[in-house]
C-alpha cells in the first residue's frame, strides 16, 4: 500500500530542559515519513523546501522508501524554520521563532505517480492546502487522517470544518478537541467532533497516552512511562506516522486495528522524544520497535475475571 | 479476610460546577468503608466523631459489615467538618473550611476485636496517627497500604517518612510523588520512593489514570473516559478501599493480582464521581461493578502479534 503524507520539512531550534540545538531537521513531513517508512513503502511526500535543506537528509529518505516527486525545492528561498523552548515539565512550550520562508508560497502538487494511493496522512498545515490536496486526488484514498492544530482553530476554523467533512480520522490534543466542540467533557468532546466528519476520533494528551473514538466506543491507548523525555518535539507527527503506516501495511482500517496502531504510534512517539530532532528514528531497528511493543503489552495487561 | 481501616468520618460542603452542598457524609474513611465492603467483609473502622454524626450512617455502615468498634465517639464537640470548591476542570479544588473539631484530639485505639487482621488500609491522616495504628497491632498485617497527601509533606515530613519504613503499598498523586522524591520523572520519583519503603507505589493521577510501579514493573490503568464528573470527592480514598477490598477478598498481594485490584480501584472510583458524597457507592450492585469492569476491558484491549 502506498502513503501520500503532506507536511513540512524544515529547519528546528529547540531548547529543552537538557540541552539545545541550533539548527537541525524537522516538520511534521520528516517526522511522519521517518515514523512511517519503518512499516510501509513508498511514502509519497508533498513538502516544499528552500535551497538550504540538506540533500543528505533527501537521501536518506529516499533510502528508506520514500519517495520525493511531490517535493518542491525553491532555489532562492530558504527552508521554514520554527523555534521553541520547552518548560520544566515538557507539556508546555513557547514558540520563539516562526520563519515561514518557502512556506509563504506553498501550493502543493500532487503527482502524477502518486495517484492512486490507499492512504492519505494530511500533516497540521493551512486547511486550505489540505483541502487542496484532497481535491487534486481523482481517486479518493481508501483512508484520509488529518492532523491540525489551535493555531488553524483561531484563524481559519470555516476553511478547517471544511477539510473535517472529507477525512476519516482526526487527530488533535485534549485542548484542540475542547476548543473545536465547544464542551469540556472529552466525551462529549468527541460526539460533536464526530458529527462534523470524521468517524474516527483521536485525542492525543501527551505524557497521559491517547483516546480512540468511534461510534459508541472507546479505546485508550497510555503512553510509556519514561525515565527522561528528551525532546518531545515531533512526538504528535510520529505517533501519526506509526498509526497510518500500520494501517497502510496491513490495509486495515477496522476499528480493532486501529487500537493497535495507536499503541504502534505511542510505541514510534516514545523513541521520538528520547533524542533531539528524527535521530532516533533513523537508527532504531524492527527488533527495537518489537520490545518497545512488548513493554507497552506489560504496561496494561490485567486479568478480570468476570463471573 | 478482614480489613482495618483509619480514616476520618465527617461532613463536607462541597461546590462544583455542577451543583452544591451543604453539608453531606463524607470523610476518607467513610469512602474506604463503603467501597471496600463491596468485596470483603468485615471492614474495621478506626475513626473519630462528633455528636452530630448521623446514627443512620451508622447503621447503614454496619449492614454492610463495617464494624465501629473502633470509632470514638466524643459526646460534645462536632465531627470534622471540610469545604471546597472546584475548579471548571475539576482536577483542581480551593479548600475553604477545615474544622478540625473532634480529630484535634483523636487518638486512635484498636479494639482488641480487630487484633489479627491481616489487611490495614492507613487513610490520609496526621502520620503519627498512622503510625499509632501500626504501633498497636500485634501481629503485623500481611499488607499495610498508605495514603497520604502533601499537607503532611510540607508539615511533618519526618512522621511521614517514618511511616513509609513500615508499610508495603504507597498511594500518592503525581504532584506529591514529585514533591516526596524531589524528580520531576514519575519512573524516576518512584524509584526513590521506594527505596523510603514501600515495595509498591501507586501514583494517581486523576483523569488520566494510575501508575502501579513494583521493582522493576510498571502497570496503567487508565480512568474511564465519563461524560460527566459531578463531584470527585472522595474518589482516591474509594480507588483506594476497591485496591485493598479486591486484595483481602483474594488474599493475594501479588503484583498481578495488584494490577487486578487497580482496575477494581478505577471501576469503584469512577461510580463514587457520578453524584455528590458516597451515595453511588451505595446504590450499586455486584452487577453494576462487573458491568463498569467490563467496560474497562474494552477500554484498554488491544491485539498485538509481536512476530
Amino acid at each position: 500500500m502506498s502513503v501520500i503524507t503532506l507536511g513540512t520539512m524544515a529547519f528546528d531550534a529547540i531548547e529543552t530542559p537538557f540541552g539545545k540545538v541550533d539548527k537541525i531537521v524537522g516538520g511534521s513531513g520528516t517526522y511522519v515519513a521517518y515514523a512511517a517508512s519503518h512499516f510501509v513503502t513508498p511514502i509519497q511526500q508533498i513538502s516544499i523546501v528552500g535551497y538550504d535543506f540538506p540533500q543528505e537528509e533527501m537521501d536518506a529518505m529516499k533510502a528508506r522508501g520514500v519517495e520525493l516527486d511531490g517535493v518542491e525545492i525553491v532555489p532562492d528561498k530558504k527552508s521554514f524554520f520554527w523555534s521553541g523552548k520547552y518548560h520544566i515539565d515538557m507539556n508546555t512550550r513557547d514558540t520563539l521563532i516562526t520563519d515561514l520562508n518557502v512556506l509563504a508560497d506553498f501550493n502543493p502538487v500532487v503527482p502524477d505517480s502518486y495517484q492512486g494511493a490507499e492512504y492519505l496522512m494530511l500533516g497540521n498545515l493551512m486547511p486550505k492546502l489540505q483541502m487542496s490536496v484532497i481535491d487534486q486526488l481523482k481517486q479518493r484514498p481508501k483512508l484520509i487522517v488529518m492532523d491540525t492544530m489551535n493555531f488553524w482553530m483561531d484563524i481559519a476554523m470555516d476553511d478547517l470544518k471544511a477539510v473535517l467533512k472529507k477525512v476519516d480520522v482526526l487527530l488533535v490534543n485534549d485542548g484542540e478537541a475542547r476548543q473545536l466542540s465547544g464542551e469540556l467533557s472529552l466525551v462529549k468532546a468527541a460526539r460533536t467532533i464526530m458529527k462534523m466528519g470524521p468517524k474516527f476520533l483521536i485525542i492525543k494528551k501527551g505524557e497521559h497516552g491517547a483516546l480512540l473514538f468511534h461510534e459508541d466506543h472507546v479505546f485508550f491507548a497510555p503512553a510509556l512511562p519514561l525515565e527522561e523525555v528528551f525532546d518531545p518535539t515531533g512526538a504528535g507527527d510520529t505517533f501519526a506516522g506509526g498509526f497510518i503506516g500500520h494501517l497502510a501495511k496491513t490495509n486495515d482500517i477496522s476499528f480493532d486495528n486501529m487500537k493497535t496502531a495507536i499503541i504502534i504510534g505511542s510505541a514510534m512517539a516514545s523513541f521520538c522524544v528520547e533524542k533531539f530532532g528524527s535521530e532516533r528514528l533513523k537508527e532504531i531497528t524492527k527488533a527495537d520497535i518489537d520490545a518497545r511493543l512488548a513493554e507497552f503489552v506489560q504496561l496494561v495487561n490485567f486479568d478480570i475475571d468476570l463471573v
